[in-house]
């Protein structure tokens, strides 16, 4: 009788929660990861129903070989109450995707933004002082945009068809850091240096552009956070103007990475 | 960045739960099973601490991506009361193995005894009419005790150390099926046709054989439960003396396919 090579009693088992849950990449990416770094792991994917949440987390977390769990939606906020402690993004942002089973308790922490950073420190970009326009204010945008503020840009503006929510996060940008010029803004493509999309615009078959423009300034660094299609139309405009890209792949490898970081750096039985 | 095949969003989950849980070998058999007949599906390791039981399985049974549970020490006895509905054997033994979720509720049923059935099964070799002696009134001894009486053999001789058990073992069977000569026995290879060994004697480095002969009847078929090692002493004895033999690992395979069996018939979402 066969067997199969990648699962045995001594496996350590990770999961993603989210509902529903056959779209999410993360069981194929992050179990690549954790096997690349030599440890008997997978990743599963969990699907819970958003009633079933804190029941289900309470009792999963007992589970004593089930060492981290990766939060998507409808639950990266609500994720925030199972840590018994939030690194400095999952308390700014309020949300947290990725919890490592410590010592001392579950540590939280969110990696939507520090994938995105780690994605352009590895294509060789800073963000000092830098002038950075972000598109979208949601759950992606602000993420970003706190893990972008940590990197001491020049100023930060920010844009959401809610003009009030890109304002109030502005506000929380300028708060935390007031040597960063952080505030709304129209969409624009003059004088900044980097360009970030953080709003669903252009995702799947949307035909539009998050910034109605048709040409970019050779100079500025675009980026979007989508996925699919890719490239975005956004990131096909900016090739053809000679800009340098960050692609959404390279920030949910990014993310991938500081992910399994985070597990690895607090987990009890895997160090 | 790499991806790993075996596991994505869509991936079904069945889990082995027990306490403690690295010694299983349920993850790698049980998936290959699963993967041999097509399912995106995988076993893994569940550690759960007996305290923690009747709530944490409460809970892993509302996850919706979660199919089936199989059991292990010391559980099994105490999965029978997450099950909706028993299967026979289940009821008779008082032990549940293996949980699949049906269209209208869970369904427990026990495969210890039928895999070894089904071993003796694609052996060639039947029970009908047969002397059976049996070694061991545990709970692998009871699974095999219910899932042998059930293939209509002539007598079964039940020995156990502890002679009460044995003997009560013996008449819940002759209850089940007064046709059967069921009663204790002393362990002996003289006027049986079927030698069974489901007690620990001879586990591991235990030197020791579960009935003390220096030569069996070459017509008797020998079965000991016992895995390791491999050989056992007793099954050596056995193929010394020209006896046919059934192996611990031959009634692993058996149950395997029948609890795969068991997943394929009542789950909802598999067929």
């Amino acid at each position: 009788m066969n067997e199969v090579s990648y699962v045995n009693g001594e496996t350590r088992i990770f999961g993603i929660v989210g509902h529903p849950i056959a779209q999410v990449r993360s069981p194929e990416m992050v179990t690549a990861e954790l096997v690349r770094r030599g440890w008997n792991a997978i990743l599963i994917p969990i699907d819970v129903l958003p009633q079933d949440f804190d029941a289900c987390l309470a009792q999963l977390m007992r589970v004593a070989n089930l060492d981290g769990l990766i939060f998507t939606i409808p639950f990266k906020q609500a994720a925030c109450r199972l840590a018994s402690a939030l690194g400095e993004q999952a308390r700014s942002v309020g949300a947290v995707n990725a919890l490592a089973r410590g010592r001392n308790g579950w540590v939280g922490e969110v990696f939507d933004g520090l994938g995105c950073v780690e994605a352009f420190r590895r294509a060789g970009h800073s963000f000092k002082n830098q002038r950075v326009m972000l598109i979208g204010a949601g759950g992606a945008g602000r993420a970003i945009a706190f893990a972008v503020a940590a990197e001491s840009p020049r100023s930060l503006r920010i844009f959401d068809i809610g003009a009030e929510r890109a304002s109030r996060l502005a506000a929380s940008i300028a708060e935390l850091n007031p040597d960063i010029d952080a505030r709304f803004g129209k969409p624009t493509v003059e004088a900044i240096d980097i360009l970030m999309n953080a709003s669903p615009v252009g995702m799947l078959s949307d035909p539009r552009m998050p910034i109605e423009v048709t040409q970019i300034p050779p100079a500025v660094i675009v980026f979007d956070a989508i996925v699919k299609p890719e490239p975005t139309r956004l990131l096909e405009l900016a090739q053809q103007s000679g800009c340098r890209t960050v692609f959404g792949r390279q920030m949910m490898h990014g993310q991938i990475s500081k992910v399994v970081d985070h597990f690895e750096k607090h987990n009890a039985t895997l160090v």
